[in-house]
C-alpha cells in the first residue's frame, strides 16, 4: 500500500517476460502504436503523447525545460514536499518560480491562482501539482484553472504523477497543455517510464523557444520520431510491454469505474481511521483519493506504526517527508486495490496503534470502512 | 544478433519478476548496494558510479551537462552516426564542439587528439566515442589518451555504450574521468538503465561549474543520495534486479574470459565473412569486437539480406545509418553470445547472400569461422 511503486498485477509482470525486440523494427512499431493509443485513452487526449524512459521527475523536467527560456517566469503551486522540489527544479531550467503557496495539508485556491496569472502576465507557464503525494492533497480547482489558462497566454502544466489513472483528469476537456505522469503509480506498472502529453498551444511555444537546453528531453525530436512511429532513443522495451498490458486492463475496467473504485477505497480509509479516532492531514474538501495521509496518534512516532505493520502484516506504507516528518503515515490507494486490501489495511492500523499505546475504537473503525466499501459495485477482478 | 538490445539470458529475465519494493526502504538499499558494487567491478573503478533511469543518451547528457558551462569548448571524436549525434548534443548543453574527425570505418589517431588538446588548452573535456556502433570501429588509443588527459587540465569522458562489459576498459587504470554506458548492450540487461562513473578530478569540475542546467541529471544530487545508499528519483527497480543478476553472471565468468570470448566470436565473424568474399567496413586495426559491420556485396541492398535472414533464420541484424545507408549490415556480438550463435550467423549470411545472387565461398567461410572459434576455451554456459 505504498504511494508508489504500487502493486503490479501478475498479468503486467508476466508481460515483461516477452522477448526483447529491436526498437527500430516493425514489431516494436506495432507494440508502440497500440500502447500509445491505449495510454492516450487513459489521458483522454487526442493530442500528442510522449513516452520517456525516466522517472516522473524526468518528465516534469522535459515538460518545463522545453517551454522555458532563461529568465521566464513560471507560476508554481507549492503545498508540500514534491511541489517544493518542483519549484526548486524550475530554477535549473533557467526559469524564475513564482510561488502560489498553501499550508501543508491544504490546497491553493483558484482566486490565488487567478491573481497570480493577472499579476504576472508574462509568465510562460503555470506548473500545477494536482495531487501532492507528501500530504495527500488533491487540488480540486483544476478544471476551473484550465478554463482560466485557456483564456490567457499561459501554458498549463500539470504534475499528475501520483494521480493520473486513479482520478478524473480529462486532459483535452480540461485544457491541460502539458500533463505529466509516471508508470509506477496509478498506471500499475513497474517504475521506469514517464509521460508528457503536449497540446497544440504547447507545441507553438516549444517551436518558438530561444534555445534548446537538452538533447535527451528535446520534445521536438520526440515529435519527429513519433511521426515515424518510433522513439529517438532506446526505450525500456520490457516496461513498454508492461504498459501495453496495464493500459489494456485499465480500459477493460473503464475509467469511470476505476475512478469510483479509487474514491470508495480511499474514503473507506478516511472513514475507518476517523471512526477509530485518527485524523487525516488533508482538509476535507482536498482529500486525495489516491494517497491518504493519516496523522499518527499524539506521542507515537509514525515510523513505529509503519515498522510494526510491515513486520506483522507485511504491508508497506509511505513515511513522512519534510515539515510533517514523524507526524503522518501515507497509505497509497493506487491501481490494483480493492475491498480486501482496504479492510486488511484498516485492521492493521487499528491493531498496530493499539499495540503502541493508543486506544483506537476498533469496532467503529472497521464498521465505517466496511460500510463505505459496500458502495463498490462488485469484487475487483484482479486477474 | 542486434547491436543492442541484445539477448537477455533467462536468469536475468527471471530476476525481473521479483516483487516491486519501495525505493526508500532497507530491502532496496541492500539490493542497490550489492548491484552498485558488482557494476563497479565491471567498470574496474573504485570511484563513484551513478545509475540513471534513462537510455545511454541520457547518461551521455548527464556526464557532459554537469561539466559544461555556456561557451565551454568540448573536444569530440566523430567517425560515425552516433559520434556525430554526440557532437550535435554538446551544443544543447551550451558547449562548443571541437571535432576531431575520421572517415567512417576509421578511427581518429592519438596524434590528432594530442594536437587538439594542445590547440584548445581551455577545453573542458574530451568526449571520446570508444566504440562507434554505426561502423563497428573501436578507437584503440584510449589508454594513451587517458595518460595524455591525466597530464592536462581536461576531463576524459568516454562513451562506452556499446562496448563496456564486452571489451577491455579498466576505468581507473586508464584514467577515464566520466565513463558512460547503458544496460542493453554488453551488460545483457533489457534497456532502461544507464551509467556514469565519476572520478575525483571530475567531481572537482562539477563542484565548480557555474550553473546547474538539469535537475533530473544533477550529479551532485545523485552523490548526496548515494551517500545514504539511495537514488534521488524513483529508479526502475525491476531493471535493477536484472542488473544485479547480470553483473553477477559477468563476474562469475570473469572479465578477462568474457573479453576474450567477445573477441574470438567477433573475429570468427570477420574471418568467416572475409573467407566467403565479403569485407568489413572497419579498417583492420580498429575492428570492434562487440559489433561487426559487414559490407553488403555490390549491387545488393543490405536491408534485403537482413530481411531474408530474419524471415528464414529468425536472426535480427542491425541496419545501416547515415552515410553508409544501404551498404553495410551490422552484427552485434554482445553479452550472451557463443560458438552456436556465431556459426548459425555465418551460415545464414552465406545462404542469404547466395540466394540474392552473390556467390559466397560457403565452405571456406564456415571453415574460417569454425577454426577461429576453436580458440574459445569451452562452450559458454549460458544458464
Amino acid at each position: 500500500m505504498l504511494p508508489g511503486p504500487t502493486n503490479v498485477p501478475p498479468r503486467v509482470m508476466r508481460a515483461m517476460m516477452k522477448p526483447l525486440i529491436g526498437h527500430r523494427g516493425p514489431e516494436f512499431k506495432e507494440l508502440y502504436h497500440r500502447t500509445l493509443d491505449q495510454t492516450k485513452k487513459v489521458f483522454e487526449t487526442k493530442g500528442d503523447l510522449v513516452i520517456l524512459t525516466s522517472s516522473g521527475t524526468g518528465a516534469t523536467e522535459c515538460a518545463l525545460q522545453n517551454v522555458t527560456d532563461d529568465g521566464d517566469e513560471i507560476i508554481v503551486t507549492v503545498n508540500g514536499f514534491f511541489s517544493e522540489r518542483l519549484s526548486e527544479a524550475i530554477k535549473s531550467y533557467g526559469g524564475k518560480p513564482v510561488v502560489v503557496g498553501a499550508d501543508w495539508g491544504k490546497a491553493p485556491r483558484i482566486e490565488q491562482l487567478e491573481r497570480a496569472i493577472k499579476e504576472h502576465p508574462k509568465a510562460k507557464a503555470l506548473a500545477f501539482v494536482y495531487n501532492e503525494t507528501s500530504t495527500g492533497v488533491t487540488v480540486r480547482c483544476l478544471q476551473q484553472l484550465g478554463e482560466l489558462c485557456a483564456n490567457h497566454d499561459i501554458l498549463l502544466m500539470v504534475d499528475a504523477i501520483s494521480i493520473l489513472g486513479g482520478d478524473n483528469l480529462p486532459v483535452d476537456d480540461w485544457n491541460v497543455d502539458l500533463c505529466v505522469t509516471a508508470s509506477q503509480k496509478c498506471l500499475m506498472c513497474p517504475p521506469g517510464l514517464s509521460f508528457v502529453s503536449v497540446s497544440e498551444k504547447a507545441w507553438e511555444k516549444i517551436q518558438t523557444r530561444k534555445a534548446k537546453r537538452s538533447y535527451y528531453f528535446d520534445l521536438l525530436m520526440y515529435k519527429k520520431y513519433l511521426e515515424e512511429g518510433f522513439t529517438p532513443f532506446t526505450p525500456a522495451v520490457s516496461l513498454i510491454y508492461a504498459l501495453d498490458e496495464a493500459t489494456g486492463m485499465i480500459l477493460e475496467e473503464g475509467l469511470k469505474q476505476r475512478y469510483n473504485r479509487h474514491r470508495v477505497c480511499a474514503e473507506a480509509i478516511y472513514n475507518g481511521t476517523e471512526a477509530m479516532g485518527l485524523g487525516a492531514l488533508a482538509e476535507k474538501e482536498s482529500r486525495s483519493y489516491t494517497v491518504a495521509a493519516i496523522r499518527s496518534p499524539q506521542g507515537i512516532e509514525e515510523s513505529k506504526i509503519r515498522e510494526l505493520i510491515k513486520s506483522k502484516y507485511g504491508i508497506d506504507f509511505g513515511g513522512s517527508l519534510g515539515q510533517v516528518k514523524g507526524k503522518i503515515f501515507r497509505v497509497g490507494v493506487m491501481g490494483s486495490v480493492g475491498a480486501p486490501e482496504i479492510m486488511t489495511t484498516v485492521g492493521a492500523i487499528a491493531s498496530a496503534t493499539a499495540e503502541l499505546g493508543f486506544k483506537p475504537k476498533i469496532g467503529e473503525g472497521l464498521a465505517a470502512a466496511r460500510e463505505t466499501l459496500s458502495r463498490l459495485p462488485s469484487q475487483l477482478d484482479k486477474e
